[in-house]
């Protein structure tokens, strides 16, 4: 008998009839003797119709505000859901992020999870009900609701089962796993068994979008095992896991992860003096916005140019705080580029390989396309291009690194 | 500087624009210099999708879940509400019923305000904050959402102004006052300036839908001046006080109400003995059906007919019970009719004017309207008739009773 989490999101709980097939499959669960606990998304398409409905009202809506309306989502599908699995003959109870006392901090619309009381979950769980939890939502300890950010159910998903030291938790959602890249653009995209929660990192911060990154954080601190699997078909889907596959050899690299989410912002011709970092940076962090690559090269006439990276939503805002600063740096401009892409592999094995990178970019220039900014780390190497270059990069990389095939050309089961 | 409650309803907050109209108002109340604390519903139709989906899941949907999925529709409005005024420049700050703690018990769906800790509202309000709280709900001691049934906003509104001791509680509707009787059957009918509680009570519960029910019964054991207003257009509307209306000589009856939504069942040649009334009404109570009307008449041959009248939608259950107890309490049979209307007449001058019961039969007869069942109280005579004479009844007494004109000839202002 094994605690579960079972995390849907938002297309998985998109309709009554999908809400009915989650709770087909919770009885199953239930039925092998699992104790599960829910924790669900609001139905696809009602956050946008909250936000919709904010932004026709106050251009920038409050976030205290727009956290009560934003939680409203997830609360009609727990109750929806509670409801299905009663009819299934299961006795089920239904928790909002406040009920179930998922204690967050106050950044509303970005909250993070500080503490979640198990004894109200534990006593159902005793008494053999599933809990039904509301993904994406907690409140602060004034009781403010707060919202954990989009995607931010699959965090409560990882968070119920470290509180609960469940044997698994396992996010379904529209695809049936991991894959090495995303198969809309690569046809020949391979689902993966296995992934370091390392791994998975670089993959969902950079745009594989099958997992949220702070969920696989969570889960990798406190050693959740995490599943993603297909609430549409049945299958292993894929296990993230802090072991390393080492029952056959390593590929260098395990996928190919990209976004087109980021927008690019250079202050050109900044002193190239010590604190000029931080005079950029600390207004940008100051407003909330986070900053993903920074790329700076030394310059020879005493000035440099500082380049990063924002979500392209923030694109604005960023633009607006280094205009005010541009002056008082004595930067020479501002440039921007919103039409961009980043591609990256990323691999474990990588540290164990020279190379990869050369090959990379071996890659990328038999196309002809163009390398803005490079970043690295252990386990990845990311570059800017041109956006429309994106989809042709992400197939010359995933055939390079000849991630079609399994590695040592053994199967995967 | 007054202290009000206003409550808005469905259709005052049916939409973006509506909610726009009533930030306006708030803001008119704010300049005036008042402290504003808000009650608002659901946006008009989400109850009402919310309750499909639920019952296109479980048919009879489980009520702590319901409640669950119904509160989601006022806290949607709460924070819109909240967005509109801080973009009028206001500082709002918005409420669940569990986050303003209104205590209730634990009846599902139809749950009762024990108690609401107003701390947190004193201290917005001190801050110069308009407090926007979502009506209909509560929750109970174990923190489980409830809610007060249908058109509970109106009570949570008057619950407020009873809490805060506030000077007014303004109900806004689509209605711009209480009315002699529904204008959509009688063009003729007038707004009265004030009415009593009592007589309130008496045309809330006929069905004159303007307010609901419990809130004139809290308002008047709390003596809570409580005022219906449009809000679509300026009035004063009509307020409801414990002050009878003596600057003017009192007409006998002041409106007149009615409703399609009783059913009626009998239950044919019961024993007349001790105990019956409490072995038949003892089963319907413990289903929670709430009973209106009670007639019971003396008969011949040591039976007697045993008739009560209940919500239309509790009929099938109620038929059910009555049906099962049957045999056990000897009956002949059991009736039921739902094709019937309860008119009323409604007026504190009637306690003093002789002869009102016969006005309304003699007009009743004059239209050769059938009675099947008469019930009274010391300020109203109700009468069941077939449903289909329910808008020629209302036509008829609403003349024989004068109330298309002012008392005494004096125009009302």
């Amino acid at each position: 008998m094994a605690l579960l989490v079972q995390k849907y999101g938002g297309t998985s709980v998109g309709s009554v009839e999908r809400i009915e097939a989650v709770a087909d499959r919770v009885l199953k669960h239930k039925q092998q003797g699992d104790d599960i606990v829910v924790a669900v998304s609001a139905m696809s398409g009602e956050t946008n119709r909250l936000i919709e409905l904010a932004k026709s009202i106050q251009e920038t809506p409050d976030s205290r505000e727009m956290d009560v309306l934003l939680s409203t989502g997830e609360q009609v599908t727990i109750a929806l859901l509670s409801m299905a699995l009663m009819k299934r003959g299961l006795s089920a109870v239904s928790y909002t992020g406040s009920q179930i006392r998922i204690k967050t901090d106050s950044a509303h619309g970005k909250a993070r999870i500080e503490e979640i009381d198990t004894t109200r979950m534990r006593a159902d769980l005793d008494a053999g009900r599933v809990v039904v939890v509301a993904g994406f939502q907690g409140a602060d300890e004034q009781g403010n609701i707060t919202t954990l950010g989009r995607g931010g159910s699959d965090t409560t998903g990882v968070a119920l089962a470290a509180a609960l030291t469940a044997d698994e938790c396992q996010i379904y959602t529209d695809v049936d796993g991991v894959y090495t890249t995303d198969p809309r653009v690569v046809d020949t995209a391979r689902r993966l068994d296995k992934i370091t929660f390392e791994e998975m990192l670089e993959m969902a911060s950079l745009g594989s979008k099958v997992l949220q990154i702070r969920s696989v954080e969570f889960a990798g601190k406190y050693q959740v095992p995490l599943r993603v699997l297909s609430s549409f078909k049945d299958g292993e889907g894929t296990l993230i896991t802090t072991e390393e596959n080492d029952t056959m050899e390593q590929p260098a690299v395990s996928g190919i992860a990209f976004t087109r989410d980021e927008a690019k912002l250079t202050l050109k011709g900044v002193p190239d003096i010590p604190g000029v970092a931080s005079k950029i940076l600390g207004p940008i962090s100051d407003a909330n916005i986070e900053v993903d690559m920074i790329v700076q090269n030394v310059s020879a006439d005493g000035t440099t140019d500082f380049t990063f990276t924002v979500h392209r939503n923030d694109h604005d805002k960023a633009l607006g705080i280094l205009k005010s600063i541009e002056k008082e740096l004595g930067a020479r401009d501002t440039l921007t580029d919103a039409r961009i892409a980043k591609v990256s592999i990323v691999g474990v094995g990588m540290r164990s390989h020279a190379g990869v990178a050369s090959t990379m970019f071996k890659a990328l220039a038999e196309d002809a396309i163009n390398i803005q900014l490079i970043s690295t780390s252990e386990i990845k190497v990311s570059v800017i291009i041109d956006e429309k270059y994106m989809e042709l990069a992400v197939r010359a990389l995933h055939s390079a690194f000849k991630l079609n095939v399994s590695a040592s050309g053994v199967s995967e089961v």
